[in-house]
């Protein structure tokens, strides 16, 4: 059995361009095995396919090959990486797409992809997703190794991103991501708020409003109301229970979170 | 091979917690065959997810793995359950979701989720999804029974649905869901205009709109009219043949349908 | 390992319709291979999945079964067909739907699903897709020829498309399709500017916007200008890199596109 290839674009969910991409992939290994992981990365937006990465790729066994097209710079002198991390594999775009991830894991093996043997002929200059990335992954999950793919590289792109400020009896960080219930993830992880003592009231502020308290899960203040949590992915997380708190506090990624106490 | 497993969230389609899902049930069970159900099911609207399993699940073969996430109080005291229905299995919080399965075919074998050691390690209390049912359903796949999985359950939580009224020379129902065309389709099915005489002249009515008779299939009335069947669900539905009734009526979910001779 | 089965309609993606035909491929054949082609054409929109077809289809390994469901006379007198084409294998309403297959492959194998026996019993007269199209592909990927499920047919319905009109120093064209980017997809290949001298300076013209020279790919203009270039499928298309070129345009399917020199 082959290895999981997953797929995660900024193509929008049903793009026919994901189902050519597909169509590549199985011409090659008709066995193989596709996951989608997301198409609903907001076009062109490194950071937030970076963050879904972070979070999801983990959740995969070991050997998973995942192609990552969120590529303003297609057909540019960008080059396209094929890396080893924690035991599985990414190609993508060097434009930060695996930050998260070599923030975590460290960059370990990585190559660009260069031999031309291993791609379509012919590529378009607008979609190397098809025509690169998919028959790289199929050749991969065949057992071609990363070294055969191209040069080695220790240099990739890294990206920034909005720091959390530290003051006395205050954190101040930002929004990262909304997801589709409309809550509100922050950078905001467990680590910024040990100074707090144990027991003081917390008071969580975005957007002109606020909610005291850190509560376990949403089902635990009133429908309706703002609440504050750390969700599944460790992060403080803004929410209405039944509600949309994006959309009811009119805020966005980037907008300001503080921790008061 | 494995049974297959499906997937029905209302996380939105494109969503990473989709995603960690099915690594999780992947790293446990790299053969898994996963289909998405739905992940369009409005969020926390536990009927229509109710409806959409009702109308689906029995589509799929015997010994189908149904995981169910549509869970305003996760985290809280609401049990998981897992449920034997007409030879399929079901993995669903306690708060209605297979309320229609259960009105057929009565509730069969029935267990709370207790035992842990079938689950992630220390599950966040908000996302159950990813770290009780994904690696239950992957346990299940592999040949864990049910009755392992925590004591039997007799009295799960049901669902109270709007009723079908019937006068004399009238009935009166509510519109249950609108599809992706606009179709408006309703609680009222062939036996509740069993006492319209044969050949009876039947006048649908909505939200300000009516149709005369009940024809076969959309194709029968001219373009951009009201027309009424009996959809592929066996429900009384109002549709446009190339428009869309549910904005051009403004009618929703709820909304009154009557049925008058 | 039977062959891969697509499926592409206008549900809506996360349509429980969708849901419903995968479970009924998979009650007769439990070992299917499904994968989702694109379930977002616009509704009853022929002329969009003949082009998502067009493009992605010949991506797909020979004996590939496309099942194709945008059925806008679903339950009338129109037939379903079976195709072969190129090796690959179509179900679909006679609606014009290939139109663009054929027109580059010829009307080849081509029969009328007629034999009940390879369907539900009793289809819905508003469901084909799951009562008739998908048993007959399940039946397809397990062996079932092409001319056992109806008798022969060689007149398929096809399509009119909008024209490309060739003019001294001018080339006329259209927008066939807007991609998720906002991308203006046109009618106008590279053999229409065969007239065009090697040099020309190419104004192109789109609801009073212009832009100057056809380029590779995106990154070659600065970000939030209008540019053109031939996109992945051969076409000219209109993007604005980094923003959307339909909605600052204010251009739909069917607007007018100039191209000068």
């Amino acid at each position: 059995m082959p290895p999981v290839i997953t797929l995660t674009t900024d193509f929008g969910e049903g793009s026919p361009y994901v189902a050519q991409m597909k169509g590549v992939i199985l011409s090659l290994l008709p066995a193989a095995a596709m996951v989608d992981l997301s198409h609903a990365i907001p076009p062109q937006d490194v950071h937030q396919a970076a963050l879904v990465l972070g979070d999801v790729c983990p959740r995969f066994p070991p050997h998973t090959i995942h192609v990552v097209v969120v590529d303003p710079g297609v057909g540019t002198e960008r080059e396209i990486l094929a890396a080893r991390i924690d035991q599985q594999i990414y190609l993508a775009p060097d434009n930060g797409l695996l930050d998260i991830l070599w923030s975590r894991h460290g960059v370990g093996e990585l190559v660009a992809l260069v031999d031309a043997q291993y791609w379509l002929p012919e590529p378009s200059p607008t979609f190397h997703g098809r025509d690169i990335l998919a028959p790289v992954a199929a050749r991969l999950a065949q057992g071609v190794r990363l070294d055969q793919l191209g040069p080695p590289r220790t240099q990739p792109v890294r990206l920034t991103w909005p720091g959390v400020h530290l003051e006395p009896r205050k954190v101040e960080g930002s929004v990262l991501l909304v997801d589709a219930f409309g809550n509100l993830i922050t950078n905001i992880t467990r680590e910024f708020l040990a100074s707090a003592p144990t027991g003081a009231e917390l008071t969580i502020r975005c957007a002109d409003h606020e909610t005291r308290g850190i509560v376990r899960t949403y089902g635990e203040r009133p429908p309706r109301t703002l609440l504050a949590l750390f969700g599944s992915g460790g992060r403080l997380e803004l929410a209405i229970a039944g509600g949309h708190a994006a959309a009811t506090l009119g805020a966005h990624v980037g907008a300001r979170v503080t921790v008061t106490w």
